[in-house]
């Protein structure tokens, strides 16, 4: 699904990787993160993808509400789990959405 | 692939879309469409990946390249077949990626 944001400014949390191929548990604890994240002050939507690489990009209201989410607590043990145990490679890269356009 | 983007600031589009199911052509546009890009001025990189949506995100020295990229007349084309003829929705976000990390 495309994400309904609002009108811009707001912030994109683009998060590229490679993952191993067996699942280990990933897809269970990935459903749990968007479920947790939903309830975060300040989401305001997610759109992921994955074919060769994965791409999850997550929107946010301000920077605040980015490093909140980073520091929630099963997150951080999904992240220790995802270096050690998911990922072959990641990057993570924040951005302020300026402006959008649809159709 | 992950993109080896340089060091921030610089700036990504992050193009989300939902496709017809036929390709009509599609795909080898796409791929004719990532070799123009990667040929213009201030292109530094580009991750795909679709499953249910398409993401693409485009990362570029600055606005100047984006709007150099957007009236290129063969992306042009190929912007006016999505519309008509490729995508049921898309989003195009504009964003400056302030920070990144990554393992």
């Amino acid at each position: 699904m495309i994400a309904k944001t609002p009108n811009p400014p707001y912030y994109a949390v683009i998060f590229t990787n490679t993952k191993i191929e067996e699942d280990k548990g990933y897809s269970k604890m990935a459903q749990k993160m968007v479920e947790l994240a939903s309830k975060e002050d300040g989401f305001l939507g997610i759109e992921s993808a994955r074919d060769s690489i994965g791409i999850s990009v997550s929107y946010w209201k301000d920077l605040e509400s980015i490093a909140n989410w980073k520091k929630n607590i099963e997150h951080l043990e999904a992240q220790k789990l995802g270096r050690e145990l998911w990922y072959k490679s990641y990057k993570t890269r924040i951005a302020k959405v300026e402006r959008d356009y649809e159709f």
